[in-house]
């Protein structure tokens, strides 16, 4: 079983990352691009055959270890 | 409109940050992963109305900026 994780800061945390990228778009002539937010996205293969467990032990791999809770949230899809 | 852009490292190219977090779930009791990808998730907004041109454009920025095509492939959702 598969899990998609996207981790990305929370609204209100300055995505200084993002701004970098929004910045060195508009020089290099993308004048069109109002915004960039950059996260990670962590893709997780699993020996697991019931998806609400695997849900749920993603979910506290994010808690614990992939995200941290303070600053950033997480989305977790489970693919196959 | 909004585009989703997803880069990770080439099938080949080793993945060490992706290794790294493997070995650290196992450590913390997560024995059934079994392989773990890290990647960039890189949300643009822009003021584009054609999905098309939008989808032409992110494309360029991706060659261009966002992605390094020696290690690294992109895929690209336009969203709205």
């Amino acid at each position: 079983m598969k899990a998609i994780v996207n981790v990305f800061l929370k609204n209100g945390v300055l995505d200084s990352q993002g701004k970098a990228v929004l910045h060195a778009l508009s020089h290099h002539g993308f004048e069109s691009v109002t915004d960039v937010r950059v996260g990670k996205q962590i893709i997780v293969e699993m020996d697991e055959t019931d998806s609400v467990v695997a849900q749920e032990k993603v979910s506290h791999m994010c808690e614990e270890l992939l995200a941290n809770m303070v600053i950033e949230e997480y989305a977790i899809e489970i693919v196959a």
